[in-house]
């Protein structure tokens, strides 16, 4: 490998969309499709570097202006990486659509910004040495990395479509249904439910189902902070003994930090703590016990080990968390994982949601009793499904969805539906 | 490169001596000769990595303990790194003979006895790709890297010895010579006065003097912690103004909070603030306000990121500490300073005290305008002089000291001194 013909001579940025199921949440449903962008980053070597990010337009357009800032740049220098894109940029804050990954800052638009050019970089440094990602990353400690059954309360299908695999799941008796197919499809050892759909009590009585049909199986809920204060410590209380960590049961540094204090069990977030600005207030608080780490918009995988690293300092858990991704960001999170020594919870996957689509190749990544068996190829160890890539693009143009919005896809069927958090 | 064949084969390990001139602190007196080991680690390829740390004799015996260990490595593990020599030593704690770089644990001991072996791994990545260090470490944020000179009180000779070159430094006016000398042969742009020896007036009247020699010189006094926190903060009060930062004025966290709470300028650390178990308290109380960081001891150049990064998100600022050192140290340290974008002072080296002995070949390390340049060639960008190599070990073997006794050497000619911290 020369210098020269590692340095990067253009990135190709191409939004795409695949189908999603009518996932429930505290702001709504998914809409038919989920939206992600994919980027490839080519040297003069031929060599090309993958990276995966959020698909909304606000955020799309960003990237752009981002990769056309990438001429040049050799892949193993990651500090002009970042100098150069937030160069591009200015000081922008491009607030997540959806409000699922907690609050905004220009660090954050930044971070994401970064993130799916910073996995492209180091997939092409291990591409260019010939060497696994997690070998770049540190080395691996654990050959497969566990993940968990993220169950949601659901639709059985979008209105006027068919029926998913996974059909309706809207009460106890659903929730263990889907935890029993996506168990008995994938494995799973670890179960999350995506609450703060329905009324609290129907949410434990959920988790109750779930331990009586899992007896081992360690569980979490999270409601995406649709409970106050009040209402939460209610729920941990009803909980306890039920879930290894309660996640973003309630808005805010300081009111987690009300439910900590008062819940038998560890407070797990994604919204709390979603940037390096948040730690020093929510630790000196114990607002949280474990973070659930993403690459996606922590800055991308040097930057989520600075964050297991900070964690693992102060006492904090480290999880990590996932919205609808493809193969490129389940490879990524894999290396990720297998690399992290003080990883020690199961990792959020969409991937059952995927219902089989993907954009990368198949054959690499797969899971065994609940794992993917970390890739052992050069760099992500994934390729592009160049057919796959153009299909889904196709299908980005032909959909109309540009951003995100759970909320107003919901009121389209429950007209006086108003997003609030806290609901309960 | 295959795989296999970037495997250790093997590690050699070879303590050496060099003179060092009788530089006074507040532990005593630097004896004629410092000790340190140079590890080469080496693969199937035929490429050698370098490291270099302490030469105590425990540090030794536990550095050739973790030798053994590496066999069959790749040098791209630095978690399989960690984990076989926290293996091979088990749970020990041998604390710094010297005691000039804090307390003592055993994760700090595993840190110590790892770093040289991580430096040569990442040194060895770097031959592997045929890319710096710096650029393995993230990138290269600044083409030279500033150090400070570092200055001290010092007897003329060791007793019945020649002169060295500096000569006697035990006034104002023997300081400011000192700087001139030093500033006028290395270019040095900032100046670190190591205090801790006299009176705490008359090192502010030297500061002063220094000042007055040195009008746009950023200024900082060391003197590891002499003093008590009613002198401390007396001695912040009356160099107000003249200096960037006080390093270790007093013992321990509450300590340094205290002085910290009450001097008008930050407080630096590398004796309170000494592995990552400091952290949390420290920060919590404020006790510092910049950390000298020093890979030696942090556990390698990986680990040492990671402090920065926590330095970062606390609002902390970060600078780099120097102990006795040769250009395998100072190789590793202008990497790491090189690709640190949070490093915001000039780095404290003792090379001028090496009075131009060294282990790496002539050539690639020059100080211009009191900045290393930044090597860029393969990893490290320094080679063993494998002759000089023979004649430190020799002088080793022939200079009888096997653990640095700064208190015992200097009792030798002041039987009735008690080393005593804090001593005013």
């Amino acid at each position: 490998m020369s210098d020269s013909g590692l340095a990067v001579t253009g990135t190709v940025v191409t939004p795409i969309a695949f189908p999603d199921p009518p996932l429930l949440n505290s702001s709504g449903v998914h809409e038919p499709w989920a939206l992600r962008t994919i980027v490839e980053v080519r040297t003069g070597d031929g060599l090309v570097g993958l990276g995966e990010t959020y698909g909304d337009a606000a955020h799309l357009s960003l990237v752009q202006t981002a990769a056309a800032a990438m001429v040049g740049l050799d892949p193993f220098d990651l500090n002009g990486l970042t100098r150069r894109i937030a160069a591009a940029l200015g000081e922008v804050d491009a607030p997540d659509a959806h409000g699922l990954t907690g609050g905004s800052s220009p660090q954050k638009t930044l971070a994401r910004v970064v993130s799916p050019f910073e996995v492209a970089c180091l997939d092409l440094q291990g591409r260019a040495t010939g060497r696994p990602l997690h070998a770049i990353l540190g080395g691996k400690v654990r050959d497969a990395v566990p993940y968990s059954a993220y169950l949601f309360y659901k639709w059985g299908a979008h209105p006027r479509a068919e029926p998913d695999a996974y059909g309706e799941a809207v009460d106890p008796a659903g929730i263990v249904a889907q935890a029993q197919k996506m168990c008995a499809d994938y494995g799973f050892r670890s179960i999350k439910l995506k609450g703060g759909v329905f009324p609290p009590e129907d949410e434990v009585a959920a988790i109750r189902a779930l331990r009586e049909a899992f007896p081992d199986h360690p569980l979490r809920l999270d409601p995406n902070t649709a409970w106050t204060v009040e209402t939460s410590v209610k729920v941990a209380e009803a909980t306890d003994g039920l879930l290894e960590y309660l996640e973003d049961p309630t808005p805010g540094i300081p009111g987690m930090a009300e439910v900590a204090a008062r819940a038998p069990m560890p407070l797990a977030t994604n919204m709390c703590v979603v940037s390096f600005a948040d730690i020093p207030e929510a630790f000196a608080l114990g607002s949280v016990g474990v973070v659930l780490s993403d690459h996606h918009y922590w800055g991308g995988l040097r930057a989520s080990q600075r964050l297991a690293g900070i964690c693992d300092t102060y006492g904090v858990g480290l999880s990590m968390h996932s919205n609808s991704h493809l193969g490129i960001s389940l490879a990524a999170m894999t290396h990720l994982a297998a690399a992290s020594p003080t990883l020690s919870y199961a990792c959020d996957t969409h991937t059952p949601w995927q219902l089989g689509v993907d954009v990368v190749s198949p054959g690499v990544l797969r899971f065994v009793d609940g794992s993917v068996p970390v890739p052992d190829g050069p760099g992500l160890g994934v390729e592009l499904d160049r057919d796959a890539l153009a299909r889904m693009h196709e299908a980005y143009l032909a959909c109309g969805i540009r951003q995100r919005d759970d909320t107003g896809y919901y009121r389209r069927f429950h007209p006086d539906y108003v997003r609030r958090l806290p609901r309960w």
